[in-house]
């Protein structure tokens, strides 16, 4: 009897099975929250060669999880500590399949980076609006398989929004080939989307066709200065009022969000950092030229602080004015990162409820929580707040988490329940918030997932434990 | 023991459950190409009503028909001629459960006509952009059972699309509580999008929460004389770069389909109808103002006369003029009906291929049936046609149809799968199409289609026989 790994060898090449040596970039998440211990760490280079793969596992009894980028946030793609598992990566499978200007489409595999797909839309006149932090390293195949979100989803939508069709390898090691440039297409039951954010537990996405949009003629960059999240969201509406879908860009960052980039980054120049309690960052992309751009944004700009919403604002002249602004708001990770550990939460919560949620989440834990520091910034066009807890000043970070963690996260993911919010808007569940989701999804829902899972993976073989418990 | 007919008007109301009389609202299509039997048609008030009525057929053996405004496409909303099925009709679920402005999203009941969301979206100063043409009598729980797309996906996308959450009572009689105001939300599989589009064979939509957008400043209609298919397409490419997201409708009208409207309702004035082989209408959607939009169209229009691609173009002075194009537009299907029974297709191409898939089918068509008369129309902007075919001139419709409808079917269907396309863009699969779906989708797929069904509908109580046999 040949053993699994010599079958995964004779499949894919010796090459590319790895058993021995330093497998820390695929059996550790980048936020270094878990580490694994995987039986192999296997990468074929073809669809072909990922179904054989999971035939072979399924064959044998040994559960598979499927890897991009690995620059997940929630350990959805790294193995558990048996030993067990075989991390199926697909960074081999990197090609563009094509590209169909007149359609608006192309095709990639799913090991793609993200960056390649955006450059190769570029190179052929057309834009792919899928943008986010981890970009230079995160694969499509792994955008897809979680709905990443991003910063343009108030002009264009999740990674669900943005794909047409998947070529897929089921939990039996068939092919799906599902790709498709079809705009409209009702025949049968919507596989693309259960797939798509189903983090690999119902089968491994191996291609995916992708919708392009014409290039904008420019994109410009504001920053205002406002003096509450309730003036943020009434700054939103009139700014989709004003750009109509020119809107591609509305993040807001709290004060001592903006406080850390600057003691952390003190050559990062953080506009009206001093006087306001929020900066709002807003894109205008338009398909005329840069100068209706700037026409629009001043119009915009000039309303909002007719109306008393916005107290002070700043358009960039230039490209590289632009990347300053958007560089700020980018490190704010960073910075709160170098001030210590923290407790980081990705809700959304309706638009409207954000400022009431904020207030009184806000109170909550500052009467829980002696000195606790509120690092709040996100995707406000979206409803999506980064709500992050950082220790009191000066206390021991270390500890804090470790004695204030379930309690921070228990109130904030109780206030976002009360708000009719959700506790991952764009990161998923994976691993990480697997235990908290049956406390916060519909007892009806879980039920109905559970039944896909089970017809879809009867032998529980793609990435069981994540998503739903096993 | 009581009967399911007791059951049933214990549940509703003896007035809302009917047995007697005549039931051809209910029993028969629209267009009159089914006339089924209910045991009853059941018209609930409430969601809590229809999760009683569906534990009630379940627990009795008696399988339902989820029906909204009666003007599906595929005979899939009425009853088989058993008379054992009970039609579950949604019309008396017709509240707007409220409208979050700030949100930007409203939440109906099922039963709400599609019109009637359009104007209370409006009433709120918003715009909710779903539109087709049955409009006035469709519901928008028949919108999001079948995924409806219509003459604005060019720009905001289908049903699918514009549907942020969902109410559904499931095969077990279950309410789950799906409605969502976030654009954002990662916590497990996408049930939302598995309901819409299956065509109430996994459980009823009740409700749902839709997604609004800010009320265009002005909607501008352009007509344009165009020599090719080929030529419609560049067209349709020049369109997305000048006018970006303001590109809301582009449709195109072959001579024939014209030529129709004119000589069964000679007081239209179809423009330049005599000399041009297509015809293509633009609508320009602007945030800003009439004028802008006007200069844009201008502009557009100017480009593609000096590349050669538009012989000549009007663009509507006022809205009884756009309303004028459009309706010449609209009274395709109408003209068709009158000139006599035909054979209709509803498919999508990838945008790219259209030109080669219509000069190679119709060359095939006029090849095997002599004299066969094409009428092609349709949603250009979503690659979507609706592919007729009409009897030679003075000959025998009926004769035709029974004689002919079969091979056009396949010859017509066979092209489409040859290029890529859907069988169904828009209309989906009901009765209608269920035997044909087999031949053209994949058998991965279908078998992952089975396991679902098989998973959240094991009794098989809803909508059987649609989509899937049963």
């Amino acid at each position: 009897m040949t053993s699994l790994t010599d079958q995964l060898r004779a499949i894919v090449g010796a090459p590319h099975v790895l058993t021995e040596g330093d497998l820390s970039a695929y059996e550790q998440d980048w936020r270094k929250r878990v580490h694994g211990k995987a039986l192999a760490v296997v990468r074929p280079a073809s669809t072909q060669e990922v179904a054989a793969v999971v035939r072979a596992c399924a064959a044998a009894g040994t559960s598979l999880v499927p890897q991009g980028g690995n620059t997940g946030m929630v350990c959805g793609g790294v193995p558990d500590t048996s030993g067990r598992q075989v991390v199926l990566n697909l960074q081999r499978m990197k090609a563009v399949r094509g590209i169909d200007r007149d359609n608006m489409t192309m095709t990639v595999e799913a090991g793609c980076v993200l960056q390649a797909v955006q450059e190769a839309a570029d190179a052929a006149g057309l834009f792919f609006p899928l943008s986010l932090a981890a970009e230079g390293s995160c694969t499509i195949g792994g955008n897809l398989a979680t709905n990443a979100g991003g910063t343009q989803v108030v002009r264009y939508g999740n990674a669900r929004e943005l794909c047409l069709g998947l070529e897929v390898v089921n939990a039996q090691g068939e092919t799906w080939d599902g790709l498709s440039g079809l705009r409209k297409d009702n025949t049968g039951y919507d596989l693309r989307d259960l797939f798509i954010g189903a983090e690999g537990t119902l089968g491994v996405i191996t291609a995916a066709t992708l919708k392009l949009y014409p290039k904008p003629a420019a994109a410009l960059t504001a920053w205002a200065a406002i003096g509450s999240m309730a003036d943020a969201v009434r700054l939103l509406e009139m700014a989709h009022l004003h750009l109509g879908a020119g809107l591609t860009g509305f993040e807001v960052m709290g004060q001592f969000a903006l406080s850390l980039v600057t003691k952390h980054f003190p050559q990062q120049r953080v506009p009206f950092a001093a006087e306001s309690p929020w900066g709002v960052l807003i894109e205008n992309s338009d398909h005329e030229s840069e100068a209706h751009a700037r026409a629009q944004f001043e119009q915009l700009l000039e309303a909002a602080m007719e109306a008393g919403l916005v107290t002070d604002a700043v358009v960039a002249e230039n490209i590289a004015q632009a990347h300053q602004l958007w560089h700020v708001r980018e490190s704010i990770p960073l910075a709160q990162a170098q001030e210590g550990l923290n407790i980081k939460h990705d809700i959304s919560v309706p638009i409207s409820r954000i400022p009431a949620f904020c207030d009184e989440t806000d109170a909550l834990l500052r009467r829980e929580i002696a000195g606790v520091r509120l690092v709040n910034f996100g995707h406000l066009g979206d409803g999506n707040l980064h709500y992050n807890v950082q220790a009191p000043e000066g206390g021991d970070a270390p500890k804090f988490l470790r004695e204030q963690e379930a309690r921070v996260n228990g109130i904030v993911h109780d206030q976002v329940a009360k708000f009719g919010g959700s506790i991952s808007a764009e990161h998923g569940i994976g691993s990480l918030k697997v235990d908290k989701l049956p406390h916060y999804k519909s007892p009806v829902a879980l039920s109905m997932m559970r039944a896909i899972k089970g017809a879809l993976d009867p032998e529980n073989v793609m990435n069981p434990g994540r998503v739903l418990h096993g």
